[in-house]
């Protein structure tokens, strides 16, 4: 964890958005500081391969399942794309939203050619909606592939949305994956580190890494040199792996209280559930990371019991 | 077919144009919601291959054989590019139409360089033609080649387009093709379920897809995981195989009927034909996709008994 | 030729640009509908190999011998760039104009790259000169080459010098060429329809395509398919070839009255003659094209007799 | 020469910079029409390797040596980059600038990838500085390398830079060289005509050619083609090889008085002298240029005798 | 050195702009004219590689380390990303910055692709920043890699850089390195004279420059050649190797009073140490570079004695 912890607005904040950068970092963090966000925006960066199939529950073919997760399951901010809020805010207004601004397919593989995802809508195009409907419209995400050969293409754009967005009172979470024919090893700690550091180094409020792996250690110990090398910018990452709810809670446990992350984002092991369980699901996630749960407490959430 | 049927303004159609919008949508729908869209595009999509040559009636080596089709046959609307009605409005100004935006040849090949179509006219120049002539232009349309490396700049250009288009009270469809190098198998029904929840995460109004095809499962079943996909984005594709109108007109009534989509959209079939024959296909279709018909009585509408 | 005969003005032509826009129409057609192009352009295009060499007129290597051509001799327009006009229009101030756009050398093959051409100026350019000077400058001209791998981009353009000119009550001469290595025969007559269809979708006045060759037809029934797929948009092409002059003389005759050619584009043909002969030749090609003229006469015309 | 030799200012003038450009034509040329332009752009272009090494003087290893010559010896206008003008302007007040709009560095070779060349500062930047300083900016230059796979890219922004120098009343230089993968020879007599013609087509007011070289003609003949493919825009070229003094001012006298050059443009036979010699040379070029002397007085000025 | 020594200001700083960018140059050169720069811009271009790892001090693992010792040590300007600045800056106010403007990792090899660093903020966007908080914000930075395949892009944003920086009074450092697969020798002290030429050409204030290197000479020897080349722009590069802190001073101190450096950019060698020893180190080098000291004066200051 950072040797310092006092909350500050960054000053690329004009003071005329203090008071919104305020309450939407309050109401997603519930004045914790700790993010859990819930992620919906795969329909295009996996089409519907998270959404339909083996192990899928029928619950989650359809997208307004995950409207209705995030409305009634307890949640940061629930992530997803610019359309879709459009086309379903109307009925879930009280959810708390986070706008993907970019989104690419999975279908032309790194293999191919290096990864690249393109802006859809801009900062201004959110505050527009924001304002006109009064919807929870909280923050925006950025996704950038460092390493690839598009690279600089996507560091512009987050930059360009970090002081858009603060200049209206939005926080920003970017998605960082070291990704390209020149990473080797996409979940080397070191690796996940330096792109923690970009996020700081651009002025992002969250950064979303994969969870670090290598031999020998637990991926929480090996978070921490992500969490430091991050600075002010808190770290989120997923808790674990989706086949194992029990492992997954305790995971994300030790991510938080060993790692020293500043809270988690999870998707397909919430929505690829049935509604209730995916909100009970959510319910415990949101105790571990915003509510000081531990795993047991959390696990009862789950379970139910 | 989704969960839900209830009609909703997406939320970035703003107050000042959410008349338009509703009247728009009922014009082309007649209050059905279901859409037939009479395709007229392709004279740069196929150059002059779709209107002369062998088994294609002499009418419609001229373009003006589609406008006095879609003057005489009932369609929902008749999309064509913005030059063609430009140039023949002034004599069919009671056509619903679909500007088409994006356009390309098809002489450059999957196997040479993946797809990409470049937006030739803006919503805006299409917004001051309608307000200038007062011409029924009630939507606009995209073509987007998910998995081209191109991919960006389509989805880039189609999210801008949908924004543009609901501010001024314009429906949006979206075609959406996997196409390119990394594409595999197009007619895929998971992949083409992919590009439905594509066109949903953009928050278009319709988005038109290719029919499904695998073994051991009709079209119109395999276009129910589009359906689904979808959600409140409604999803079209053509009726069937152009060779016998009858099983056209039969498989239509199953996409419909049993498949759950939202409308369709015929090109060649109907416009290959000479004059009468093509207004009395066209209100075959039109009497299936809107007016209820079984296939019993839009046979007897085109064949004219 | 198409099915109908009446001019009407274009709908992207607002209502304050129409009578400049007639004024145009009938100043390069004298009221017939049928152009006479003579094409200067060719200094880009084709550097100094047009203008200087075995069989050319030493009165062709200074560039002004065109504008002395243009002005004493008949012409629906003289096609040339802009800088040429900026550089030679103060002393022929009654020549009708028509600004080429888009030029590129010859250097770079279709064997190595495919070919683009960029915008050099643009219609608001154009407009100023035009409106500052009084100059005759009644319509603008742009090459795509479609089957190219940069079509994408000469589309876009195409379509919006389209808009923009029209909108200033200027005319539009499109020149459409299949080319690049997608290309097998760049005459095949129903590609070159395809590349009439094409300027009808964009909404071009005029499209000027190369003559269309097959073995067993005449080019001026090869032609009759591109006339009729341009629907309202007249074609134009080369008379012929460049050795004979009667025998370019009477193909003119056939595409205008056989293939239902809306004109013609000459320039080699007249330029690289000494000064007189290439005025009796223009004024021969005039006399064919817009005053009605048989062969004969206007074989007179050219030889003085 | 070319059959006519009146000047006349370019229709792209506007009225209102018509004296402005009346005055920097005079200056520039001392009412001549013939124009010494001394080239000082090569610390972009080459480098160290013009200004610092065997048989180059110490002198010219510091920047402000081209200042002092441009100052102390006569030329019709130094052409240096905008930052060097920047920079050093202010203790060379009344040197005539021409500011040389783009620059590359020649590290990337043609063998490795065609050669382009951006824009640096606009036309804009330029007039501001001119405006704001009271320097004595009189025109603007920029390169072209026809041939090259950018060569599109180039003609662009050559064809808007002239658009924009003459609306503010600054004449304009283009260099143009035929250079790339497609180019054979760059010194072809016929190539270089049609580079010149690319200049008059743009409607520039100089082009700087390469001299054309080809057995069995000397430089200034072959360079009449250029001259008269070129029109009203004038021909300049560099005076011959650096070597021999004497040889050069030669040769320069035949290119003015037998190929109808238009002026010259040297840059390394000057300031890699001395600066005595340096500002003597210049002056030695100067009398034949511009003050129509023979080479034996241009030579008395360079010798001092 | 170059033969002439008066400060003056650039001609593309306007009148309004004069007493900033005085006052500026006066602050970060303590008059001089020398500056140190502090550069810790490493999180992007270097990942976490600088910051965690064998024989770096655990303090540097966090970002803040940087601010707190150019906050507590002796600095010109302290050279990091805006977004550091904005997450940072609150807490130290009196740190003069230098914003670098563009960045990129290391992860794509110039094996793999040539490089090129994208401009990530606007200078307006950092103009907003200093004018809002009255943050001591006095230049900024940018880096062009010559001999690139994307060289022109570098070129041309950082020549807009420089016209923007003055034009608001902020000073411009330009990093220039020859690099890409067209670049044999880095270190070249030609190559880097010709560096140092280019930054002079665009008008920079400063141009860091790598330490040349070549058999037979020292490296203050080599670098005459490149700060001749500068002219009145000044040449900054890092002091030597980073193992041996007495030799980095002596080599610094040589750079400076030998070979006419007009300060130096050191990085690793201050921030890998623990925050006393690298505040001591920063206030050694600034001894020397601002203050005139001796190698013996300097040494003292960082051991303490």
């Amino acid at each position: 964890m950072s040797s310092e912890d006092l909350f500050s607005i960054p000053l690329d904040v004009p003071y005329a958005a203090c008071d919104t950068f305020i309450a939407n970092y309050q109401r997603i963090t519930r004045g914790t500081g700790r993010l859990m966000l819930f992620a919906g925006d795969q329909k295009v960066e996996h089409l519907n391969d998270d959404f339909y199939g083996e192990n899928i529950h029928p619950d989650d073919s359809d997208p307004i399942h995950l409207f209705r997760v995030a409305a009634e399951g307890k949640v940061g901010v629930f992530a997803t794309q610019f359309g879709l809020i459009a086309r379903y805010g109307m009925d879930f207004a009280d959810v708390p939203y986070l706008v993907k601004l970019n989104s690419k397919t999975h279908l032309v593989k790194t293999g191919q050619r290096d990864p690249v995802s393109p802006l859809l809508v801009s900062v201004q195009d959110v505050v527009d909606l924001r304002d006109r409907t009064g919807l929870a419209i909280t923050s925006v995400g950025y996704t950038i592939y460092i390493g690839s050969e598009f690279e600089a293409e996507m560091l512009r754009e987050a930059q360009q949305v970090i002081l858009d967005a603060h200049r209206n009172g939005l926080l920003v979470v970017l998605w960082i994956y070291p990704r390209g024919a020149a990473v080797k090893d996409e979940k080397d700690p070191h690796l996940i580190a330096g792109a923690a550091g970009v996020a700081a180094a651009l002025g992002a409020d969250y950064v979303k890494v994969n969870a670090p792996k290598k031999e020998g250690a637990t991926p929480a110990e090996l978070l921490k040199e992500a969490v430091l090398a991050a600075g002010r910018t808190k770290v989120v990452c997923a808790g674990g792996s989706s086949t194992d709810e029990r492992k997954f809670l305790s995971e994300l446990y030790d991510q938080i209280h060993t790692g020293g992350a500043g809270g988690n984002a999870t998707g397909r092991n919430i929505h690829q559930k049935g509604h209730d369980a995916a909100v009970r699901f959510c319910n415990a996630i949101f105790a571990i990371t915003v509510e000081g749960a531990d795993v047991e407490t959390a696990w009862k959430i789950y379970t139910g019991e």
